[in-house]
């Protein structure tokens, strides 16, 4: 990745991904292999204690390593040429015994894998973040009326912390699935040349166990090389996370317009405008929203590689840890960017209230029909509620003001009864119950987080 | 559909998701509502009869709410508005209780719900078919020889059974996840106006568990109108299953061809030539990897579209029922044209142990070096391998040859150890113990259907 | 397509597009190549006679070709069987000739050209309806301001007519680009068996030019079977036009936000919402923005199936009807909604100067400084002009009451030279000059309509 | 990009493309609107030389700027804040014209198109060395014989140049076509604030002429900072031509199966397997293909971007950079692989005419039904033709022995006609006029380079 992309991405999952991690996963493969090996008698011991020392202290020149790849198809050949010299410069004898019985699409699957799982766990932490400071959002807003918005128009008076618990409900079902997508990818690949591991003979399954005893990875049923559904779903699971982080980053983005002015992102320094002082931008919903961009079309690179030919496809696979490395550093960059922006959300609730009341009373007309109903049955309240709309439009007054005046509804209903009828409060249908659920439906995605499901 | 796109579908899986079966499904959401709205009080039970009686029977002309969905931006309101009036036709004060309370994109997300729910279950029969076949392959075929195949060259001998059980393994995982994300992504939506019930007070909550019953399906925590993960996961799945029959028509197609003639699609009226009378053609692995090629982007439509403005947004819920059409009925048709493929194969076995011999014995160099290994150490026995591949190539002979035509191999081996080096069961490694978890890992998705995850 | 999707799609291109277009021109392909054949000599003329004569009437059973299509692998195989049966009802010695020659894609591409180029047409002229419609916008509102927003939020005026001119610009490029697709794309194929035309010897390249000339469409290089990259050339183009009508309706979109008001769709029956009557909804825009965001996947596509294996590959060329259909279709469809939308754009000239008043005059802060620089020179300028927003902005007055109440502005400007730095037209810059080059690339992209580049 | 990422990549095209030619180019800008404004007399001159001076020599901490980037949506305000430090550190007065009248998305959206502009040519560069090393093919192999394959199947046979004229023809067009999109992408940005550069006022119009002139790029009509085609259509072509390239590479690869043996890529050091020393792998193709694969979700993600809201979009336009940045060296690297794999390829014609023959002469049924054809008529000829056939593959012996075993064809065909029948340069057809056109077309995209439609 480029310094400059960084500037889109969360540092520590950058970090967890990086050229170097790779290459020091890579040897850690390499390591626990020979370990495993031994243990297995299938290296000898001496051989093994010498390779795991040098895997530990290793370097590799990112440059040349990457001019090999190029010319073998792979990473794996120039890092496995690179550490067999480290290690020959050690022990020739040991340096027979680097990578013994494994093939190249082991050595960089896994190094791969354990890349993930730390990045996944950093994913992780972040929609935690993100769905707490939507739970917080949630309960402290239960009862601020604002708009609701169909087509980008207004629609009813729903609480804000109703609209929050929509965006936490999401979140709690992404949080969970994309860890248990994680859990699904982050398995061992150890196959050998063909994927039956031909070189161990009879001890081939028992190596691979201990292999994966050696790594804490989980040991597949079989080899995966030529099945990558694991890798692509946890690209379709980070690009849900991002589009759940683009989702908040949506709506944020537009209450804050000016025109809108409901809510602001915290201020911080560096969003201000190269040409005009004045501005305040969102530049945390940016972070989210261009992600959320990106995602959708790196995941269906994942989704398109999932017919690779025979043992070892051409082309998929070599290339998925860049593919995943964008996807996991974008989902991470949303995430971070709005969980910052939500944390310290500055919540206009004059302004909600007040884009509620430029409908002129409108977007009160259900409380006003259900009422009439009660004294004029359904079908005469439903016509004398349109009467009452189209008159406050025609005459630019409120609806208040329209039912005042109509003597029909004067006649059905009393003076104190109408402003409860114009009180955003009445209108918030099942939302507590709701945001009681969504609460505790993020309390279990949290509780449930090892299980992924 | 088009009637020629059929061509290339799944018939049961394009009639639950049919213009016609939507329509259905629409009703008899209204049909519900109209029941569960009764039992809640907020509509007469005689209105509530009429409604459903009427939905039973309603009947629609699909061009004219096609143009009337082109005015509205949603298919719902010409559908309510012909609904209503059959309806008015029988009682004019049953109409005025049609759809109360919900609002266009109740009607038209959990019709599509309903349909899901039957293409899903479809969907499933044929994944398990397919992963049928494939474990009835890999039983038969656990001692097969073959050649794996990586960058499309030869490596090491394999057993067919051991390339099945990779295809099987993949088919375990994608079915289990495939069922979750049906269940998560088939589930009630309901909210009124905004999106919290606001046409019903605090009943709103209540009526919600009486219509998701009425309906059989679950109940969401929270409206999820404008979170719309759970058909971005079904989408996912969907395209990961058909990725996963496109991989074992990939395969097969390759196993086909003239010049390796390994294994031949079912004989089948039709999948000839328009120009050459004698062809045989794979149209069983064609039609999978149409499918497989198509859905990747369709997928990647659903997670672009998970972050719609406010409420509801524009664009994105409109047209997800024709994205998801195309994608579960493409999984469809990919599964089962593969089904077919595997459960009638003709598997050419000689054709596959001869595709190994046209190596001339290099395929078993991994065997020879292990050999010599215990006579003359690692190191050495190294050195001789290679030295004798080398030999074999540059002679124009076979490896066995080379062997024996060596004086320090033939002093290490006895002749009668010499056959057995070049023996593809020698080569099988642990496939037998991966093929036997493979199956069982297959039984246990089958077994776990339910649970899904 | 299906009744339902039709909805979402200009009734004229998908009329283009139809499966019976389609078979149709599949049968003026056969008809075609039988006359030529004729006037090769390859064919007899009274079989030829026969043939083309049937073809004008031949008549197809959708569902039962689709049947045979999937057991085929092609459509071409059922349809030449029923089309050939069809012709031996009259003349069995003429039914010997039908498709000779030929091999199914010739048919199915050929077919699939003739339906586009007519959809094509369609598209540009509802592309050219819509450039009309917003360079009428362009001319009427030169002058009209309104706040340009960057990361949605204001920054300095513009006159609205310029803001259409960019849309302008972008859809003079678009136009003209698409043309030149069209036109590389809708080019003739015609291969034969491999296609090298093996059945007609030397006299193939002259009977290709024939045929060419029968269906008026232009002649290849060389047969194009495996490299499809004109129609990948025609759906990236489709996407774009598609995304340039999606830009329009984003901005509609959100200059119609009732927070905001400054234009409006024009009314239409259909456009309300099934549960809030006061509600007017931007549908026209909803339907450019459904299309948009389903293109780009669909481009996507047919941009991953350009590696076809060897004279034709499995599952690529077979769907790309269906894509391009949708592409098409689409692009369509966004284009006529929002042709439809400019052509009636209601426009609240008052609303774009109130939303600009809001910013209490620091829109213009480029103005005051520029002003103040002819007097203090330019760092000076800078240095107050920001200390006059900030003493604004804190004591929330307005930029000119700032100005006129700091002594050192008073100073520099006379108080009659205030109130035009506060005028929105002083704020214009270029922008006249750019709505003159954008009017004459419009012009130019319409007269260069035929060139295409 | 990262280290390793380049293994993939074209060196020269990630050079052009590198962060630091990036930073550089938006210092170009810089300079070159300094002394525009000087030319305008808007900067004075003394300012513009210091500015221009430092542009030319400054040093950016990429790490810095990547933080600063994210901090403020844009990599734009860290950069000019700190181009503007090193002005200042020279000459305070100087630093207060840095950027002067630019908006952020003018220096970074004008410093991407010059970096483009280089790779551009870096693409078409590698695209002429593919064409031309086609282009020998196709007239070294003119007459060739080998099999034309459709559906992985042998149809009839063609010559080998025949089918390199057809990779030839594709690249023609994507040569010529990416000329054209390359052109109209690298256009100068420069809008200020708003995009009516609104701080120049009158003399707007020619100050961009002369910045224009100044970086030797085209002037667009108007800007188009929200219009982002131009962008858009240069991923998709860059995508075809990736496609392109990935179509050489498909059957390049499959035609150097170990089974098939037709073709092989040239040796080079370091295509080997790091399990298996016998094997020779097609690593040329998989760098291929590897690209080909990755590039139509970028152009895809390109195609979503297409609008943005209003005159800046939140997260379209910021992340272009990275998404061209990796479809053109994606692009760059296929080409260059496939370059180089044509240039040395290894045509066995032996194993190509050996693979024809497999078909025990079936490949030329259609010669024996024209030659009977001619002596029988039509009917006839055809019916005994399918009775050869079919006599020859159930007698397992080759259609000229059947032929031959036949009285009624013997009877027709004299002994010395036969041999001719099976003469594969009797089916090649039109192949070699198509050849000649695909030359002429090549050697048209190229001289027509610099129009580019």
């Amino acid at each position: 990745m480029s310094l400059l992309q960084h500037a889109f991405w969360d540092a520590d999952c950058a970090a967890a991904l990086s050229d170097e991690t790779l290459l020091a996963a890579m040897a850690r493969f390499e390591a626990a292999l020979a370990r495993a090996s031994a243990g297995a008698g299938v290296v000898p011991q001496a051989a093994a204690d010498t390779i795991a020392q040098i895997c530990g202290r290793a370097r590799f020149d990112a440059a040349e390593l990457a001019q090999g790849a190029r010319r073998a198809g792979t990473l794996a050949i120039p890092f496995v040429k690179r550490l067999t010299a480290q290690v020959a410069a050690v022990s020739p004898e040991a340096a027979r015994f680097v990578h013994f019985g494994a093939t190249s699409q082991d050595v960089v699957d896994t190094g791969v894998v354990l890349c993930l799982a730390a990045a996944c766990d950093r994913v992780r932490q972040l929609s935690r973040r993100l769905g707490d400071a939507a739970a917080a959002l949630a309960r402290r807003h239960a009862r601020t009326p604002m708009a609701a918005r169909t087509l980008l128009q207004p629609a009813v008076p729903v609480p804000f912390g109703w609209k929050a618990a929509v965006w936490l409900s999401m979140l709690a079902r992404c949080h969970a699935r994309f860890a248990g997508a994680a859990r699904d990818a982050c398995v061992l690949q150890f196959g050998g040349a063909g994927g039956t591991l031909s070189a161990y003979g009879a001890s081939g399954a028992a190596l691979m166990q201990a292999l994966a005893g050696e790594l804490a990875l989980p040991r597949p049923a079989i080899t995966w090389h030529s099945a990558r559904d694991g890798f692509a779903r946890l690209g379709a699971e980070a690009a849900i996370l991002a589009g759940a982080a683009g989702k908040v980053a949506r709506d944020v983005s537009l209450m804050m317009q000016a025109e809108v002015g409901e809510v602001s992102e915290p201020a911080s320094e560096g969003g201000g405008s190269s040409s005009m002082p004045h501005k305040r931008n969102p530049v945390g919903c940016l972070a989210a929203l261009e992600a959320a961009q990106r995602v959708p079309a790196l995941a269906g690179t994942l989704l398109a590689q999932l017919s690779p030919e025979h043992e070892r496809g051409l082309g998929q696979w070599q290339s998925q840890w860049f593919t995943l490395r964008e996807l996991l550093c974008s989902a991470a960059s949303a995430l971070a960017a709005m969980a910052e922006v939500l944390e310290g959300l500055q919540v206009n609730t004059a302004a909600m209230r007040a884009n509620l009341e430029r409908s002129h009373g409108l977007v009160y007309s259900e409380n006003v029909a259900l009422r009439l109903a009660r004294t004029l049955g359904k079908p005469a309240a439903h016509a004398l509620t349109e009467k009452l709309c189209e008159a406050a439009q025609r005459e630019a007054r409120t609806l208040a003001e329209a039912l005042r005046a109509d003597p029909q509804a004067r006649a059905a209903i009393e003076e104190k009864e109408i402003a409860p009828l114009f009180d955003p409060e009445n209108c918030f249908g099942a939302s507590g119950a709701m945001i009681e659920r969504a609460l505790a439906e993020w309390s279990a995605a949290l509780s449930a987080r090892e299980t992924g499901s």
